[in-house]
């Protein structure tokens, strides 16, 4: 049978996809060229075409997560909201408050390990990060200039904030009982209030 | 030659010694059976002797980042401090502020890929965390009695710190040169100063 683009294209579908499943399920520690091989019940040689080396299937699942954030509906819902509402929604947006954010959050956290032990990965994560506090100082900016957050440096202050989200997320993580979605709420409540007071 | 236990502590802590230099080159997603046995000139075969698996080495290997972080000496003197000065210093000695406490740190944050992955590693980091958040929630129970925090559940202030502590030292591994050790001091002053405000 003569191959086309289309043959190739759904393969690579299939392959991202048992590359997801693999993430989910064991996180990027166990995301190895045979575990997406044996998920798609194919060979460790066809998955070679794809990924010459290890680097290439972390790349390729980084840029997976990449993809998956950029195009899943938000989960908190923030119609009209700016300012300091709308960072608001962004962040709880961000927590493991549901079952695939927590999925979502195990894989995330998952690929700093990847990324610690490889400098071409890291200086991707350290993009990465660098414009999610990108996002958050934007609204940042907006809730100063509608008087919602007091001036300050708007670059050290979405730094805060996102160390704040990311801690606790690995803590609700590592221990889903002490952090039920309801005290991850009023963490992150308690957090913004303290922010937006004058000290 | 007759074997004596003083031989099987001493090739115990060379296979000690050798895990922990293949975490603080490879982190735990390259701590495998065999990059031990390389890094001690040994089989893995004789790996097997200590380790009958994957799980009892990274199980051997969090037990040594415990024994090393409650031996090391402090980095951050904090000779007669109590309530808040106390508690300032132990998150300052915590911070990657030094390239070994960032060596310490990576470490750490690249076993939260192991644990998430294995049921038992996963309830012994949430008994881990839950202990620094009890150290965490002593030093502001502490500052509270001393009038130096205002009111309010210790236990909640405890993983609100501690969230926002990890998630820094988790953007600082990942982008260091926009997190040099002043930023990162600065950033925990003005966390702690926005605590010491009755908002």
């Amino acid at each position: 049978m003569p191959r086309h683009k289309g043959d190739h294209e759904a393969r690579r579908r299939d392959v991202s996809g048992a590359v997801w499943r693999v993430l989910a399920a064991r996180g990027f520690g166990g995301l190895t060229l045979r575990a997406v091989a044996t998920e798609m019940g194919a060979t460790t040689g066809l998955l070679t075409h794809y990924f010459p080396n290890k680097q290439d299937l972390l790349a390729h699942a980084l840029t997976l997560l990449d993809e998956r954030r950029a195009t899943r509906p938000r989960r908190v819902a923030a119609p009209a909201a700016e300012g300091l509402a709308a960072l608001r929604a962004a962040l709880l947006d961000i927590l493991p408050l549901t079952p695939e954010a927590a999925a979502d959050n195990r894989i995330w956290v998952s690929s700093w390990d990847a990324a610690l032990a490889d400098p071409d990965l890291a200086a991707g994560h350290a993009d990465r990060y660098g414009r999610s506090r990108e996002r958050i100082r934007r609204h940042v900016a907006a809730a100063q200039g509608l008087g919602e957050l007091p001036s300050g440096d708007p670059d050290d202050l979405a730094a805060a904030i996102q160390s704040f989200v990311l801690g606790l997320i690995v803590q609700a993580l590592l221990g889903a009982e002490a952090f039920p979605p309801e005290r991850q709420i009023r963490l992150l409540d308690r957090y913004l209030a303290a922010l937006t007071t004058p000290c």
